[in-house]
């Protein structure tokens, strides 16, 4: 049965890496803030780190920040500009349905594999996902847990060089779950947080006339100056939203910033009692 | 084992998308209020924006409120009305005593038959069944949660455009377990409230004489303004008690408002204390 | 294994419509209260409510109450008196150690079987058991409980018409569990709760001589004057106190009483505190 | 597998039921009180009532009380005095190591087995041992429980009569799991609190000479006056007491009361605090 | 599976008692204090009560105390020095990764072989491994406990003698689970706590010379003196350590305190609050 | 399918004594410190008392510390230099996917090789690995637990000799499971905590110039005069953060004290509220 799952199941999730990581490449890549911009430059380091030839040449890092944020956007960009003989994609979206054991399989397959090529890049897409995780109980799979604790550990044999990157938007739940500390690195991706940053993303999707601009412009300063506004929007519902707004008549600006107002993207910043209890 | 529920039990579950749809409009749609009427043109809007060919094309929609307040006969309007080529009911009906492994597969191979048409509608009703959701624990099947994750997100290859409906009565559930942030737009269908709502279902149904309609319309009237009463009800009780009262002798609508109260679907509102605890 | 189960337990568990209505009703209907009677007009409105052919022909009805307190019995009676062409009783004693995926299916194939035919009634008796309700934990099914949500909900077939009577002692649970609201109808059924019930059933019952029926009356009388006395009794403990006390020598009607105190049918009433707490 | 079970573990389960009385009875019955003698009393009482014609014919009573205060003694004892030609002792002795769903089908055929007898005795031994109930969780078998909740109340077909004796040791559980309301019956079985009760055991062993009874006596009663001391033993640790102490040397009497009091059979009464708190 | 189990699993644990017992006395038995003596006299106590024609002839008692305190060797040593026909250990180590059904089996097997000769003892060494325990949750097999259960109480058959001798380093664990009330005598072995212990154990070694004793003599009484420390150490730990010592340079005696020390079996007792809270 | 799991999985994990301890030592042994050199010594002790003729022959060791301190290298340096005939690693990398039982297996009979040779080492490397421990819950998995309750007690035959080396960074999970105390010795390995620390193994990985330690000999003396600064990393982060620096310009040994103050590897001491409350 568990054999029946590995012929069925697990072939078609390998062999593909190279589409694989374009994938998450299909809206190309913003540099919406330098925050962003310096994450990809440690990734570049990262990668001369692993090809090293005094190093250990096994290194780890995770990418972590919310849903949404664009983690897998960076990681993809980061292996892709490696140009390392191997890369490979190891993602949840392979695995729907897999018996907790076939995952362990195959994610132990995925660093064998990994560590036959003398030099790669393993992308673990979505940890917690990978772990089956879920904020109530909270419930995951120990058996893949118990495969990443050993797995991120064990030492790449002599003449083998590998770097994994993995992204989560449950950084927290690996901390407590004791996973976190078994990375080398750890890099938090940003969500938007600036008016700058929406209009940089704006502009790039080519969606709005100048004056549409302006005006957007006009509306998120004066936002921004009234102080009292917190905005939080990831990468990703800004761009689902341009989509929304894209055909819209009447004042595009304005209708998407409502919509960022009734998704909670940007909300009126909580007051904080000014007074210490007694 | 597995082969064979698939065999047996979902094939059945498939390929009857255009009926499917018409099972949820057997008592036609009566707009009994504006917000109704709202939520079915914001629905027309997503049809249009998944069908714009500058956008990514792959959007997903959520609509919450009470038990048999109407979410899927709205969901199944939009759907009907899009005349997409490829519609399909993914309903927990037909999936009862399926395993949740089972469950997974018939998720994904239903995102999997959606995406290979080049413009599709999936219509995922009642996502807390799909789920196997429990308010006592709370339950629920971990491994569809998983499903659900990686299928909301996983971005539909180039010339394809999928709109996702989901319909769910237990919206706290899903934002606790993670799942509702991943819904693009997010839309409360609402119950109820105003003795017009009442009456204009009541004379849709065309079961009421005009004299009883005057005696309903008074007798709510009176309550509204005495200002210390709240109406909720659903669409769906509303029309079960309409049935009940409709062959009933003596004053019909007295005895519709007399059942609405002692179902609590109007009830005297709690008064709140008027003063502070000290 | 299943198909097994199928085969050798399911089976006898119908085609025997008739009978199992019969078995609730062995002891005749006593209609030792107002409130019983009724209920049970009640129950006919509703079976003329399903007939009528202008309603949507799928009324869901649940009996509440305590253990023992006859709600079977009335389901039965009402079942029994509308002459429904199909009749079907679905009983926890009909799948003992049943599996989950068993009681499921089961469930399942009662609806379906139901909604073939054009007039149907189907009896769901004890409905916690067959959610293997137990109140350690709460543990019960959650497959069943799913099967249930799923089924009292999916519309009948236009041209067929069914009326689900269900019972259940664990009211508060099919709350919690949200079962309990997709029940167009709910009704409570009554404990004896005055002597003149208690002497309606021993009157009935032909036990006790017409001295004897004096003294109980006088006891009870005087109970139920001093004013510090509660009575609830099920029917059935009272049938079977009787049954206990029938060939005693002595004084039946004092020691029927005396049992029903020993057995806290009859207790003093707690003293409420007569003075706030300072 | 499970037809297997019950092929290989059940049937030597039964057919035995002659001999399986008896086990019970192996150290003779002593009516060491009345109330002992009492609830025997009461036992017949019920086997009358069972037969009675005009009664209904299904009766069910619980004897509880602490573990070894010969529960099974006494059950055993008004079974055997019944004469009933059908008498089976369904027992966990039988069970060891049967699966839940094992424990179901023996249940359900004991029952099944007496019901086609016309006039039956149904002991059913230590059911928190055949719920399989352990106090830390609690846990048990909640499938068992389903069938006893199903068993004990589904009536008995006309023309049969059948006697439910049942014993345990843990009737709080059976409260709180909801089976104890089940039983129409429901007897306490006391421990030995009394001098006397003790000197009436140390008496009937034929173990302690003349002498030695009365400087028990003297001993016990000295105890007694004192008013201080708690007895609290069951009838079982008294005689493997009286075994342990019957080939010793010195003041054997001595010695079975020093062990009472260093196994906490007799202890010092706790004084409870005089005063009410302030 | 499990006939597979059966075959090749429990046969080799059995047919062995002889050598098992042997196994516990390896270091042969040093009576390091009174207490320990006492036990092996109520031990032969027990043996004769079970001989004894007169008593019912079935006998249980369980050896609890601290890990590594030498319970299992007393037991051993009653055992073999009872020379009766039939001895078994029954030992979780013959077990390991058994299921809990073949647990089940392989103790009711010992049991039925133990009853089979007339005069037998059953050793059940560890019975909290036997049951699965684990201090966390805390988690046991209940289908273990409940062949407990049963097993220690139900009567050996007329003509057949049994002595059952159990061993626990967890009696508070056994008592929550009810099980430590089943055995008919419960004895505690101790710890060595006095200075005296220790040199009797260490003496015993022949590992020391004689001004090496004379030192700890010295040493360990200017300690006890002091009246600040507590001495706790089981007689495994002792007869580890002294092995440790064994070949060590200097002093050997101060670097066997030191290291009873570091291991915390000698430690400052820690002072007690003087005053009562206000 | 166990049996399959042998074959297939278990094999490839032993018979490669040799190697597996050489994994642990692929950086070499540097005694960055007194204690970690100690503690060698004591290894060699260990050896030795394993050895000796007088002595049981069955010695257990657990090093415990946090993760990435250097048990596991220190532990393969003690098994290497014994030169005992019989080396084995059993480690949680060979077993990923097992299923409990599967490595109960595994580990009996790791035990039992190992015994069968006259002079053994067993090296249980991660020991809360091969417990599948995780944080959350906690779980692990009770089958193995038991297992090692059993085998770290189980006695040695006679003739043959045993070491047992475990690690752990789980120390207080092991003493509460209770399985700590089962280990004759347990020792802790420490982190780098002070600048020499950090120097030592700086200077070892020949990456830095001598300037370079100049500048950061000066940079942690400055620091640690500060006196408010904690220092606590492990070897393992330690010599990543090497390798990272390794090819970066401007001044590395800077980079590298910021690389570990953002890995909170340097932190700024909690300042202790200088007040008792009132
Ligand atoms: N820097 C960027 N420039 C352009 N598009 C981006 C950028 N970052 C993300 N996106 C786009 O936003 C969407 C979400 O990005 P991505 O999937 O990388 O986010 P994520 O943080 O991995 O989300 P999740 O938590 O759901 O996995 C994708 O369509 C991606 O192409
Ligand atoms: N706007 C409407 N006009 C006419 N009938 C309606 C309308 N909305 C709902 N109904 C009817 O009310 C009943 C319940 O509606 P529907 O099933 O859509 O509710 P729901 O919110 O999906 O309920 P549930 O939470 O049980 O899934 C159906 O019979 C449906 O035909
Ligand atoms: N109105 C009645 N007249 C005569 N007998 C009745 C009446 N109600 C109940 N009984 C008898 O009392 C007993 C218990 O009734 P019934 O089984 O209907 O109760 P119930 O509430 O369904 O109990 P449970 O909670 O155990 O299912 C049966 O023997 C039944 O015949
Ligand atoms: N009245 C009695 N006269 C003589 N012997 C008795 C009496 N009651 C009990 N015994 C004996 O005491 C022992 C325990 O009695 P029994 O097994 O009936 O107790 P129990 O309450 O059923 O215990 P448990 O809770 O363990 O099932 C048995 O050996 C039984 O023979
Ligand atoms: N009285 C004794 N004289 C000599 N050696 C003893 C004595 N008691 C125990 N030992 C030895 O000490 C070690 C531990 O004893 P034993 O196994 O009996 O302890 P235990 O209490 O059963 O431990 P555990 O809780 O681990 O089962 C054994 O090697 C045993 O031979
Ligand atoms: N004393 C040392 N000298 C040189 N290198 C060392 C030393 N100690 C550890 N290392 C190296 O540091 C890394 C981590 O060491 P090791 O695996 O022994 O740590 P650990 O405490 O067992 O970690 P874990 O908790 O992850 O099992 C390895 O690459 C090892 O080679
Ligand atoms: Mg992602
Ligand atoms: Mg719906
Ligand atoms: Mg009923
Ligand atoms: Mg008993
Ligand atoms: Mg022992
Ligand atoms: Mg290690």
């Amino acid at each position: 049965d568990f054999e029946l799952a590995l012929e069925n199941d697990i072939k078609p999730a390998f062999g593909r890496s190279e589409e694989s990581v374009q994938k998450f490449l299909r809206r190309g890549y913003i540099g919406w803030c330098d925050e962003v911009n310096d994450i990809l430059k440690k990734g570049r380091l990262l990668v001369e780190a692993t090809r090293e030839p005094e190093s250990i040449g096994f290194v780890t890092c995770i990418l972590s920040g919310a849903s949404g944020s664009g983690k897998s956007c960076i990681a993809a960009k980061i292996a892709k500009e490696s140009e390392f003989p191997f890369i490979r994609v190891f993602s949840p979206a392979d695995m729907i349905g897999f018996s907790e054991m076939a995952k362990c399989q195959a994610l132990q397959r995925a660093f064998s594999d990994a560590i036959k090529s003398p030099l790669s890049i393993l992308f673990l897409d979505d940890i917690e996902s990978i772990l089956d995780y879920s904020p109530i109980g909270p419930r995951f799979s120990n058996l893949v847990l118990q495969a990443f604790r050993v797995l991120l550990r064990d030492p790449v044999p002599e003449g083998h060089r590998l770097l994994v990157l993995a992204t989560s938007s449950e950084r927290e739940f690996l901390e407590q779950v004791g996973l976190l500390k078994f990375f080398d690195h750890q890099i938090d991706v940003p969500m938007l947080t600036e008016p700058q940053h929406l209009l940089r993303v704006m502009h790039t999707s080519q969606a709005f006339k100048a004056e549409e601009m302006q005006s957007a412009v006009q509306r998120l300063e004066k936002i921004k100056n009234g102080r009292e506004i917190v905005i939080a929007v990831g990468v990703k519902r800004m761009l689902a939203l341009i989509d929304f707004v894209r055909r819209s008549e009447g004042d595009r600006a304005a209708l998407l910033i409502s919509e960022l107002e009734s998704s909670w993207s940007i909300r009126e910043k909580v007051h904080e009692y000014p007074y210490s209890p007694t």
